[in-house]
């Protein structure tokens, strides 16, 4: 943490106290939750007004664009949106799975992608891409069961930590999104994440990280089949994929799962995969609001955009808010920024 | 309505109203919910004693069998569950969008299923089954974007009639389960439909006839796409099936859409169609609950039975309680039963 981001939070500290202090002590003042900033981490510009302004306007029951509770739908993307994608965290995941795989059947100790694993051969994964994490994938997340695909996920988050900010995952996640997490749900909102993640990697640490339900997660999926086994029926994931949860499919799955346009959606420039849930949730009859996070904060989160620009031209012509990680965030993570 | 069902209603009526007297006006007795029967159209059976017991025991918190809030999960089949199945409601529907068509275009009044619909052909679509149905689901219920499908199921609704009962669709949902629904939403459940019906088709009527929302229905479902159609972005259904939510796919689809077995799940013996997700929430850590209906009261709803008897089979094979109509339901319909 540097000085100014320790002086930064001490200052919110001593405000936050004497906010309280005044609700507890100046009668006639009720405590109203709206007295106290509930985007604490969020800098007074333009996105926070804009947020703060929607959300009055949806819950303002009588006016003209009160929204129902029913209606309250908001979505994130999760890599990039809710915590850091540098790196994907989910490979790590499948790498582990690999060097497990590896311990149980040496004879895969000398093939790819198990020795990349077990050697941390960055540039393996980072030149292969999608593609080699798809082969691992089916190699090593599928013939699962459900339950213990769970308990393999919980053992990987039990220890792992991230190899540049060398922090637990679960400090990894975006303070300033957690708060709007947390005001959205304090107005009747339900919070759901989209993301191109697999949906049991993420459902396994979302409650904890979020706050996000099992059922409030969209995500890619292989099909899966309903076994017999032992007396007991399980569900076995296959190795053939069910639905690759990016870009246009975002759309389609939002529909699948929650059946209406949602009130609101905020996703990251990195890979254009959430142009079309912006764009979809855009399209609601009455209010809607699309967020955009920009990934301009090389000091301290990582810098990048797209090579097109995509994203950010998408917001442009359509005029989302575009967050900026620099000038919009006081605090990227919940325990300081390094 | 008979007479004892006007007498029975007028006495529930008067308890009712006398428990609500003390409970305004006698000191020392809290407005406590429990006080007032949850389910009083459930005869004081054993499936009524479970279906208590077991809420209280989930929800005892400190309690050896308590479960948090986010995993009281209960799934509902919704035709012949939730409301009658006979005739089917969605194929009702089906054929008035059949008529709809050949008034767009009447060289199809001459085509078959268009024809049987403008007739009334009843043999027709009874005797092709679910295979003229899907012929006529592809032709008239795709290329339709979201919202206008909604609207044609709101304008079907908004008029139809059950054939047999004479009443507004709204009516021929079982009052029991609309109680049930209820009772474990106070008691913190998140209720699930999950049906083989069409998904957008329940959407549009689950919030008005039982408190279901929009993204607390699972069912079967077409493939979609997102187009760009005059500036606005919409998502058109296509022809190719994505899920036929029947039999063990409920269980995939649960675990797909919920991400976890649920603690209760009813459903009904007359297509075997439950079978899967009966079973896969009772393969759950811990206590659950299986609810299986027996269409058995020919007087008051419809009687009939699988032919092999599989439902009723696997209830008593595996300990699942079977909710007798006839016994177990002291009233089948919210206005009374004729």
């Amino acid at each position: 943490m540097t000085g100014s981001m320790i002086v930064k939070n001490e200052v919110r500290r001593i405000a936050s106290f004497l906010a309280c202090v005044c609700l507890l002590v100046i009668p006639g003042i009720s405590a109203n939750a709206q007295a106290v900033d509930p985007l604490p981490s969020w800098a007074n510009g333009g996105v926070k007004q804009a947020i703060k302004a929607f959300v009055a306007d949806v819950t303002s029951e009588g006016g003209a664009n009160f929204v129902p509770r029913a209606k309250r739908i908001a979505v994130f993307d999760n890599d990039g949106t809710l915590w850091s994608e540098r790196p994907w965290v989910q490979g790590l995941f499948i790498e582990q799975m690999l060097r497990n795989a590896a311990k149980r059947d040496p004879s895969l100790g000398d093939q790819q992608p198990y020795k990349a694993a077990i050697e941390n051969d960055r540039e393996f994964f980072e030149k292969g891409g999608m593609r080699d994490y798809q082969v691992a994938i089916r190699r090593t997340l599928t013939e699962l069961n459900r339950e213990d695909f769970d308990a393999e996920v919980q053992a990987f988050f039990a220890s792992a930590r991230h190899p540049v900010l060398d922090v637990p995952f679960q400090q990894t996640v975006y303070q300033p999104a957690l708060e709007l997490l947390d005001f959205l749900r304090a107005n009747g909102f339900k919070t759901y994440i989209c993301s191109g993640g697999g949906v049991d990697f993420m459902r396994a640490m979302s409650g904890d990280f979020y706050g996000v339900e099992t059922d409030e997660v969209i995500g890619t999926s292989y099909k899966k089949e309903l076994h017999e086994i032992d007396g007991k029926w399980v569900l076995v994931s296959t190795s053939e994929l069910n639905t690759f949860n990016n870009k246009e499919q975002k759309a389609v799955n939002i529909d699948l799962h929650i059946g209406q346009r949602p009130l609101l959606v905020m996703g990251n420039a990195g890979g254009a995969g959430d142009i079309g849930m912006l764009g979809y949730s855009q399209g609601r009859e009455g209010l809607s609001l699309q967020l955009l996070i920009d990934h301009n904060d090389a000091a301290r989160e990582f810098a990048y955009a797209e090579d097109d620009n995509a994203s950010l031209n998408a917001a442009k012509k359509n005029g989302w808010h575009v967050i900026s990680m620099k000038d919009d965030w006081l605090t990227i993570y919940p325990q300081g920024d390094n």
